[in-house]
């Protein structure tokens, strides 16, 4: 599958016509406001991450790899070390602003091997060598997202409903998105899902973005909020759930947006399937399990009064405000990947994936 | 325990000094403004009830209780057929306002009840026992308040978690609350527990009221979204959960704010003992099992704008809104009622609670 230029422009992610640039669409102002972004500097891109305008695991990756091409065309030398020196201290600036996906880190792993894998080139072919990366990543992405959707659709059947929780669609990733896919890959071929959109506190991903690409894309959607999960289970409605994943750990613990876990325990005891979706790139062997994810945590005020006309709650009064919680595997079904459908036992069979064989 | 004037007078919802008026805290302003609403006619009295101005299943049964009293002062002949004909009929209507909460129709079960079994005594006697009985149902709550906290405060010992959803405290009562009732009683007593509360969307019952009573009374109370409770507990800080009842069935099943459903769920899987808090006035056993309540649908724009600056998701996006769900009776520990602490099974000792028996 090749992935031309126009579809990487249609991203909300990408880099600018005279690849000066990350243009990004502002995702805190969705629903209401299509605003694009153009991101120049390293304080301009970690600002955009931090405040979540870019977000989704693997748009985040793909942010940071446009991201740390555009810095490396800033750095005016073609001497190797000071040009290498001041490029690994962009990227741990860049990589520190969100700890818990690893595509972040990942994505700038990738682009600082490049610079360290040619040295003998010398920068301006190193430079060149970035772009080339950098665009692998987006495109590899646009690849991933697509066989995972076909992978995902292999799973559901028309007219099932399907439940999600914060947003894993277009917007988070390239195109068609992890959790999202399989239901918009679905719209295209004419399988109709119906779909339960989380609201996602605190910051209403669910509504602001999931809902919105599914209406956009014609999708039968309905919103509840977090808490409502349970009745719509148990009212029959529910014959899967389709989450994201911000990192896998070896033993198929993973992070995702807070409350996943509990949409999980709810699912298993409805005796619902439950999957995560996400490229491999996702995955870190290097993780033995979900113990050792550190979880980011948060402002207290985007629970007491973000979004809000007034105060929600007393500005006095504690908030605990964790980004992300770790679902044990024991409550997952199976792991949605680019490279297949991983079963448990997830040690063994994420070890196999990585070695390319039968999973 | 015998209530008096002033402890009347210090509760969320009462009756004016000149008694022609009930007067309540203004529910939906808080935490940020305390404004008491003053309510003389019946589309006063059902408007405050069905805007969530007075909520709490017993503090709408007590709200129902003076309204009805009001009322019958407004009904200006004294022959007995006109006169419970009007009144019948505007209870009626203060009844239809919300479906779900037994509270409701107990209270104007009662208040009926007063005129019809005493016909003979004539319009003015009659007005003077509706007087009698409504005062009864606050200073019963009061009392049964308390009886629930002294049973409650026995299930947790000082320093314990307790983990609450919605609003049962004074504000959805008269005095101490049924869920709150053994943390402010204990609080009394320098028993010194620590409480999360789950926000609980749409209507934000807990950031605004829960966290607001809460602190105010010097409680340790950590506000959180409702999807962060699985966290919470799996990192171990959760020894109890304690809800509030809007009805509970024969069979031990009960309707309680949505969501309530999922948090016994995830009590059950973390090992975490799961009580719901209720008045005896709660528990109707006319009503089988969970599938006979009848649950409450409210407007999708409680979920897509209420509170909010602007939209938090596209005007045409579906949303579900159920008020309630219905916690299934194998998730419960126990109802904590103000007769004693009720075990599974709970059909045989629901009956034995009715029946004076020990349970």
């Amino acid at each position: 599958m090749n992935v031309t230029e126009k579809e990487r422009m249609a991203c909300g992610v990408h880099l600018s016509e005279d690849e000066q640039s990350v243009v990004i669409l502002d995702q805190t102002q969705l629903p209401n406001r299509q605003v694009w972004l153009t991101l120049n500097t390293l304080e301009e891109l970690c600002d955009a991450i931090r405040r979540l305008a870019v977000r989704g695991a693997p748009a985040i990756g793909i942010c940071a790899g446009y991201g740390i091409y555009v810095l490396a065309q800033q750095i005016h030398t073609d001497d190797f070390a000071e040009f290498s020196s001041i490029l690994e201290r962009q990227t741990a600036e860049l990589v520190a602003t969100r700890p818990t996906a690893v595509n972040l880190s990942w994505a700038a792993t990738r682009m600082l091997s490049v610079v360290t894998n040619h040295q003998d080139l010398g920068v301006p072919q190193i430079r060149a060598l970035l772009r080339n990366e950098c665009i692998s990543i987006h495109d590899e992405d646009i690849r991933m997202c697509f066989a995972i959707s076909e992978y995902g659709l292999s799973l559901v059947k028309p007219g099932d409903g399907i439940l999600t929780h914060c947003n894993a669609g277009p917007l988070a990733t390239s195109r068609y998105g992890t959790a999202l896919g399989p239901i918009l890959l679905g719209k295209e071929r004419g399988i109709e899902l119906r779909v339960y959109s989380d609201e996602t506190r605190p910051l209403l991903q669910g509504a602001r973005l999931t809902s919105y690409e599914l209406q956009r894309a014609g999708v039968d959607v309905t919103l509840i909020c977090d808490n409502m999960a349970s009745l719509v289970m148990k009212n029959g409605w529910v014959q899967a759930c389709f989450v994201g994943c911000d990192r896998i750990a070896a033993n198929g613990d993973f992070a995702n947006k807070i409350g996943t876990s509990g949409v999980a325990i709810l699912a298993k005891h409805y005796g619902i399937p439950f999957y995560t979706l996400g490229p491999t790139s996702t995955i870190d062997m290097n993780c033995p399990t979900g113990d050792d994810i550190r979880i980011e945590q948060r402002n207290p005020d985007e629970i007491r009064t973000m979004w809000y006309r007034e105060p929600m709650a007393l500005p006095e009064v504690k908030c605990y405000n964790p980004a992300f919680d770790v679902t044990d595997h024991s409550l997952l079904t199976a792991i949605v990947t680019d490279r297949g459908i991983v079963y448990p036992p997830f040690d063994e069979n994420l070890k196999k994936l990585f070695a390319n064989e039968e999973v």
